[in-house]
């Protein structure tokens, strides 16, 4: 180590940390793509997983990031590796609160990633877990998160492999921020893409919509009901390898989480350029989460799960694909809702119960921050 | 989807929706492990990558998690997937500022977790890319970290798969925050962890020490140098195939990120059981960092790196390997520091520039915080 010399190289320019801190580079050099120009800043719709996120992807990560992948527009990316097809997922979770009727930010994070991987027919294997923890937060809940994201990864059948914590100055986070990231073998033969809904498909819920988000809301909120609506957090890597084994060939897996069925839906219709029709009855959603929403001001189809898949299934296979989801505890609820059509692509169109029909449009931003 | 039904089942509890949300659940069955019983929240140093990192990964985390490979310290875990062998790491980075004199948080994003794929051997493949966004921050912030994400990714040949974004109210996070994972092959024959330091090996860094952490703080801190401290961030994986191809039985490899060398030497000392000795006249510090750590109170063998590593490498391989480092542009500044030894196991002690010797304990904490 070299000894320490005079001290005549440097200057302390400023008294305070803060004046010093130079501002960002010199952005001139970058032009504002046009879509984004309303935007100078970011707004809570950018992480709502509607159209400003879908814009935010489109104009300024893909273009950076250069990949043909993440313009791919799937919950999960599809990648070889050693002469291995793995499925390779991340997502951060800011949820607040951190803990809520049904589960919690740690179950929360492991069967999100889990379920992202499960659409694209992979079974969860090994998942990542990166902590940022702000500075005051107790650490029981710290435990209580670890202990959440523990049992959930043993209930999923995933091995919790590497991890990560950092720790930020309170007042420059919210308790607890997690990332999950994950991989897992894509079975031989499954080819799962939004962009292969075909018409013809049929498309199925795995069950009631808008539960997790409801679940969340209200406690948020502070609406208590008769009937506690819990959240449905769940892993649906055994669902999806009970449908996977009536036929490998499925067309599209979703899980409708943030932006709801609704955003789901509109996503798939626009990467296949085909056209989705539903029946509102159809979809199923418990009164208490409908009339929540109502109170919220909320549209149960644009409503957050984290439990609940969508599929786009052959016409052929529809029957028994349905016939085994009913059969999964986490598919009892199965329900066929609507189907693919030619006719306006990219467009979801809804039967009301009215017998009206009504454009289920891409949501723009975000109707329930941190949900997620 | 139901029709509305009435709204007697649910009960507005509260006006404010922040008297409504319930504290955690009830901890009473968990009890705090001992060691952490002088810690009932969370303090930066849990961040700091020390004995504190370490102590709630042993006692909350690595408990909680229950799998083998959380506990193997490993910059990343080694993972059997399809019958290929895959590195798999993640890291989450708060540094601040965003921006700093020879890199940012996109490229140390990148560069941090290529790094720690490298220290098992793996060329990155794929990675995934978390971002956690404050409400208000400029969206040409965003582009420009995300270009810069994607110009390091290019420049380590490893391509960014999958993504997340979500955003925070303002007031809720810093800016910007990322977490990058990672996943990588492992060749054949390559086994590199800390438990195979062995009495023998030769200890090797790649260059100076100490330049990323010491470039963050002067921003931070408002200290100028007559000439510029830059950090040294860069990816490795190129240097760590140099090596590889003198000898696949080089034993551990580490960057000395967080908590520095004198970290990264502790934590191998302990999980071989072995004792390390370095010469610390031996250890490359440039006089600007030492310089500035005399100003800032720093000892620079604590000091964070992002473009370097140290190496134990078996004796009869250690001439070769240093001539493959030097003659890489990463490695020109390799040197020799001292050797792994039976005495003493578990401890780090060097030989200081006037004679005697002084141990080098693991640090409790954290020297620096927010600087990765």
């Amino acid at each position: 180590m070299a000894e320490l010399t005079d001290l005549t190289d440097l200057t302390v320019i400023a008294d305070s940390p803060a004046a010093a801190v130079p501002a960002a580079p010199d952005f001139s050099g970058w032009t504002c793509p046009a879509p984004l120009r309303d935007h100078p800043r970011i707004v809570t719709g950018h992480g709502g997983g509607g159209a400003l996120s879908a814009e935010l992807v489109e104009h300024v990560f893909a273009p950076a990031f250069g990949g043909p992948l993440l313009a791919s527009l799937a919950d999960s990316a599809v990648v070889t590796l050693g002469g291995a097809r793995l499925a390779f997922s991340t997502d951060s979770f800011v949820v607040r609160p951190l803990f809520f009727p049904g589960g919690g930010i740690g179950d929360l994070a492991v069967n999100g990633t889990v379920n992202d991987l499960a659409m694209s027919g992979a079974k969860a294997a090994y998942l990542s877990v990166g902590f940022i923890l702000e500075e005051g937060v107790e650490t029981s809940v710290v435990a209580r998160v670890a202990q959440a994201l523990g049992d959930a990864a043993r209930a999923a059948g995933v091995e919790i492999a590497t991890g990560d914590t950092k720790v930020v100055e309170a007042g420059h986070g919210d308790g607890i921020y997690l990332n999950t990231a994950g991989i897992g073998l894509v079975p031989a033969g499954v080819d799962l893409r939004p962009q292969r809904a075909a018409p013809g498909d049929v498309v199925i819920v795995s069950g009631d919509m808008g539960v997790h988000g409801v679940a969340v809301m209200s406690v948020r909120e502070g609406l208590e009901f008769d009937v506690e609506i819990r959240s449905d957090c769940a892993a649906l890597g055994g669902l999806v390898e009970a449908m996977l084994a009536v036929t490998p060939d499925l067309h599209v897996l979703r899980d409708p989480t943030r932006g709801g069925l609704g955003a789901a839906l509109n996503e798939i219709a626009a990467a296949a350029r085909v056209g989705v029709e539903i029946a509102e009855r159809d979809v199923p959603v418990p009164p208490q989460v409908a009339n929540a929403c109502a109170i919220l001001g909320l549209d149960p189809l644009y409503v957050a799960n984290e439990g609940k898949l969508v599929a786009f299934v052959p016409r052929e296979h529809a029957d028994a694909v349905l016939a085994a989801m009913r059969a999964h505890p986490l598919g009892a609820g199965a329900a066929v809702i609507g189907e693919c059509v030619t006719a306006h692509p990219g467009m979801v169109v809804a039967r009301t119960g009215l017998g009206g029909t009504r454009v289920l449009d891409m949501p723009i931003g975000e109707q329930l921050p941190r949900i997620c």
